[in-house]
């Protein structure tokens, strides 16, 4: 009868924080309390919108235990940690599914991954981000008012992410097949990669996620660098992308934009002067942006 | 123990054929005998790809018995017709998930459905033809040899496809709505013909079918009749689908191309003068091919 009124005394004193920054493809976790960094691990995808988000929710729970055992504390310190979920997909609705799971830890925030990341890159201080990672968007802070663009998700937009890449890469290969004669060695790596037949990687698409599609994208940047036109093509297009969303948070008025994200890293070299002149790099990543958006009641808790 | 015997000698003797017609919108099934149409009716989607064949193949027996009644044929009259099956999404794997149902036919045949187009279009003559309907492919017969291009599905391709028209109309809104300021006129019509906000757009988007997508096609038809510009880009874009579509037609040797399909029906007359020089009127429908593949002995029967 002792060990639960123990319990909820450490979860008031704790000054545990668990920051999660969880995408289509993989999520990191960083555990910190008053005095620095305790654990950084990785974990697996935490898009909030995949499936019923049982998934998700596993993932960001998994992530979480491992960041404690990391630190070399007891799973019990879950009930601890003030939890501060950045998290990809994350609408209205796709949080409330996350928190009907119940939650264990003393208290669980979540904002949307393109927030932290934006809290992250300017230190909580005004600027614009475009991400691309397994998906794409763009978020601009001005007068600490928060604007998201894009981030409509694979189904109907997520131009320029990994994603897209990747299901161009497999559009172009398909393409080729139908022309006459034998096709180019782009398309035939890239159909060898995703199936064995143009008919195999058709019906594999039907049930593909982002992140499957994403898994491609790597092979695209290499192709490029190797200067295969079909690669490189698709990359523009990419760029094009953006372009078009760094144009957007100007739009909004940010006054320097950061281009993150695996994809976006690449790419931001790759943008031509107009809207390179905008680019900065950015002073953190979307874990210490979680942070910042706990500390400063930004997130939506429970 | 008279039925038996003499209903399978009916079945030996009976001239019936159900052709049917399906894609991913609905499906059409035409009975004829020996003398002529007996019956014309309509059904639900049945494209082969969708979910785990159940649904498609529910639809076929539904149209079928639909047929019979119209026809004012007895239900066990199933066991004597001959099915022809025109159908999308006919891969090899989705033909054998349909006969593994055990369709209740005196014999079942599938083709594709760019087949039975194709087969009725030239009455079995050489030629080519595109089909946009909720999906797009195409398809030529030269020296009486099949080649179908495209039709690689809503995940991957299916451009200039309803599917496409309507996935294109959402995407124009939603970036309209990220651009600073209100979103015009044709932007917030979408938008509220598929949800009630951005948020909901994209929630319904990541289950939509195709045919779901397909449904805002007539929309941008109209709007485009009416002016809009973003709808007149659409179908620009999807005009360029069907030359292109067009031109590997001839790549592959047609020398007459029909284009087909209900966007594909509204979308010739648009075509540049190139293409535009190529086409031809169908002389007859898929359902005219249905019969002269199964009377050619050209389709997978079982």
């Amino acid at each position: 009868m002792m060990a639960r009124p123990l319990k909820q005394r450490a979860a008031m004193t704790s000054d545990l924080i668990l920051a999660v920054d969880g995408g289509g493809s993989g999520c990191r976790a960083r555990l910190v309390n008053g005095t620095g960094v305790l654990a950084e691990v990785t974990g697996g995808p935490a898009n909030l919108m995949a499936g019923d988000g049982r998934a998700p929710f596993e993932a960001v729970l998994a992530v979480a235990r491992d960041a404690l055992a990391t630190a070399g504390k007891a799973p019990a310190a879950l009930a601890d940690c003030r939890a501060v979920l950045g998290l990809a997909g994350a609408t209205p609705d796709a949080r409330s599914r996350f928190f009907a799971f119940a939650p264990p830890f003393a208290e669980t925030c979540i904002v949307s991954d393109g927030y932290a990341a934006l809290l992250g890159a300017f230190g909580g201080e005004d600027g614009g981000i475009v991400i691309q990672g397994t998906g794409a968007a763009a978020a601009v802070l001005v007068e600490g008012r928060l604007t998201e663009i894009g981030g409509w998700g694979f189904a109907l937009d997520d131009f320029g992410s990994g994603a897209d890449i990747g299901r161009r890469a497999l559009r172009a290969a398909l393409r080729a097949h139908d022309e006459p004669g034998a096709p180019p060695p782009f398309a035939a790596a890239v159909l060898k990669a995703a199936g064995a037949s143009p008919q195999t990687v058709m019906d594999w698409a039907q049930g593909a996620a982002p992140r499957d599609f994403a898994q491609l994208a790597p092979r695209v940047f290499d192709a490029a660098e190797h200067g295969t036109p079909e690669a490189e093509a698709i990359l523009a297009r990419a760029a094009e992308e953006t372009a078009r969303l760094v144009r957007l948070c100007a739009a909004h008025g940010a006054e320097r934009v950061a281009v993150l994200g695996s994809v976006g890293r690449r790419i931001a070299p790759m943008l031509h002067a107009d809207t390179a002149a905008l680019l900065v790099e950015p002073a953190g990543d979307a874990m210490n942006g979680a942070v910042i958006a706990l500390r400063q009641g930004l997130g939506h808790c429970a």
